[in-house]
């Protein structure tokens, strides 16, 4: 019999800024377990930051470091995992150029997870009609427009077979293995088809009940807040706001309070207690407010502590990136000999 | 007195094709002197030639070398103008992927260069309207698109101060100018703005009189074609349309074989005298063409010869490449290390 070979994963975050509970919840949670059964890549996608943050690459270059903080704060660890900054992997550029050959300008118009960043970034009015929204499009830097091609090259070049992604992000990995097949009918079987991993993890939303947590909206708990920060920010918590009186009974569902506790006290019953006598009333909002700052400060503490710990040599952080840098490049290269092969363009050695 | 340091050019071509009597008279020649004033790069640009030719890259791969050979065989020199491979030059493509954010993508749209090869290539009816065209353009390649940017990279990476173009490449000249001030407005002062040099040479028209000579139009003759072949195609040239019978008088003007004759004959006062003769009648086409057949033959018999030496050793052809390549990665790789720092990307050296 023999066994299967083991898979790669590719996973990884734009610096942009520090990760807060809801990248936890949404993602790093998973990608700690994931490093122990797959071959786990971790890109520090600063190209990609670069993208909409073109006029602002202080901010970018400070946040790689951050966000290695983060990912070693919360147990990714180098050893087992290899982190590496996108932008020092020159073969990922060489590819996107390639790739850019595979794509109609149409398709990456049409692509959903584009068009819902384009609203974002150009804030079209609700009424805007198709040629209003399009003269708007036409506004974002070409890297914008071009960046689920830069992703495939990120996805293709570590062969990766599998890319833990959010549902939203389910069409950058379409997009990606409509490149792979074309790549492969065109210049021959090089490329490895990606296929999304969709975590069966509910959305963690922010401490003011929007759906979301997100630096821009301003309800977002970091992995890096001080205590004092992040028992305020529970303190300012949206609840239910019908529960206005202790005695009054309480509505649990959509209470970010109780998902927060769901997602991180470890004393589920606990948890159960707690939301039986919310719901039938007579427990102050203060209190279960209480508990999850305990239970919040549990579970950052030891995070905020080794992230103060490597957070005191960013040189050995650097240094990390660098040596996981050098191994991902041994990959990245190998897979663009072999795309550069197939292309014709192996002119020398 | 200080001397003022010598300039810097880049010129070179897409390999789609062997060269010929217009790319000639359009840049060669000009090129050839060029090489001994100026600090001469010059591209065999693949990359760029898979922009439109993704799925046939054994056409490019080929004209790679059959595009040296015509360089070698009219005398640009790799001893004193560098020879090299865009594809060769990893640090374009990472260029490029920077220079993709600076612009955005209506501006690539209305890049009059790219509307043209757009029209060239989608063949939109005369009668398209505005939204057509649009959804014509749209189905071209994302690296069609993004193009300029991709010859901006080039300019730039050899910070070149002069690029010699025809005046229908002007815009493009134009669009990295606007890179190149946006980069540095952005990042600081790294990058040359270069200028077009756009040499004072009539073009050559084809063989059928039509104003441009080229490939696809199938009115050239080729640096590389046989004796024979050429004297076939002077003698199949057009001419007078109204030059019906030997005694007729003739027009000169516009008519390819006295343009030819003025590109190629030595022996002005020789060409003025058939001039008058076919002006005043009495002087056949035959006459004429068979002049031209001599003359071409006496400026092509040289260049086929050094072109067939050469031939006979595709390997040390290469190895020039290879040479010139190396030798220009040195300037390229200084340039993006400058560029990284700027954008505070110098994680490591």
């Amino acid at each position: 019999m023999s066994e299967a070979p083991i898979k790669t994963i590719l996973t990884g975050d734009r610096p942009t800024g520090p990760l807060h509970l809801g990248h936890y919840v949404g993602s790093l949670k998973n990608r700690v377990q994931l490093q122990h059964q797959y071959r786990t890549f971790i890109l520090v996608a600063d190209m990609q930051a670069l993208t909409d943050n073109a006029d602002n690459p202080v901010k970018v270059r400070q946040n790689v470091t951050e966000v290695a903080l983060d990912y070693l704060a919360v147990g990714l660890d180098p050893k087992v995992a290899t982190f590496c900054i996108q932008s020092m992997l020159p073969e990922l550029a060489e590819l996107a150029m390639y790739y850019l050959n595979l794509v109609t300008v149409a398709r990456l118009q049409r692509n959903p997870t584009v068009k819902e960043e384009f609203r974002r970034l150009q804030r079209a009015p609700a009424d805007a009609d198709e040629a209003q929204i399009r003269e708007l499009e036409a506004q974002v830097p070409a890297g914008f427009l071009c960046y689920p091609v830069s992703q495939a090259a990120d996805i293709t070049a570590f062969k990766a077979n599998l890319v833990p992604v959010g549902e939203d992000q389910r069409p950058m990995i379409e997009q990606t293995v409509e490149i792979v097949r074309s790549f492969n009918r065109t210049y021959g079987e090089v490329l490895v088809e990606p296929e999304s991993l969709i975590p069966q993890i509910a959305r963690l939303p922010g401490t003011d009940g929007q759906a979301k947590m997100g630096k821009s909206l301003g309800n977002a708990i970091y992995l890096s807040d001080p205590a004092d920060v992040v028992a305020k920010k529970v303190k300012g918590m949206f609840t239910d706001p019908k529960h206005l009186r202790v005695e009054d009974p309480g509505t649990v569902e959509g209470n970010p309070v109780f998902t927060y506790l769901d997602a991180f006290d470890p004393d589920t019953e606990k948890v159960q207690g707690l939301k039986d006598h919310y719901r039938r009333g007579g427990l102050g909002d203060s209190v279960v407010k209480r508990r999850l700052a305990e239970v919040l400060e549990a579970f950052l503490g030891p995070i905020r502590k080794r992230r103060e710990d490597y957070a005191k040599d960013p040189a050995e952080v650097m240094r990390l990136l660098k040596d996981g840098t050098d191994r991902a490049r041994q990959v990245t290269a190998s897979t663009l000999a072999q795309v550069r092969k197939a292309m014709h363009l192996d002119y020398w050695p």
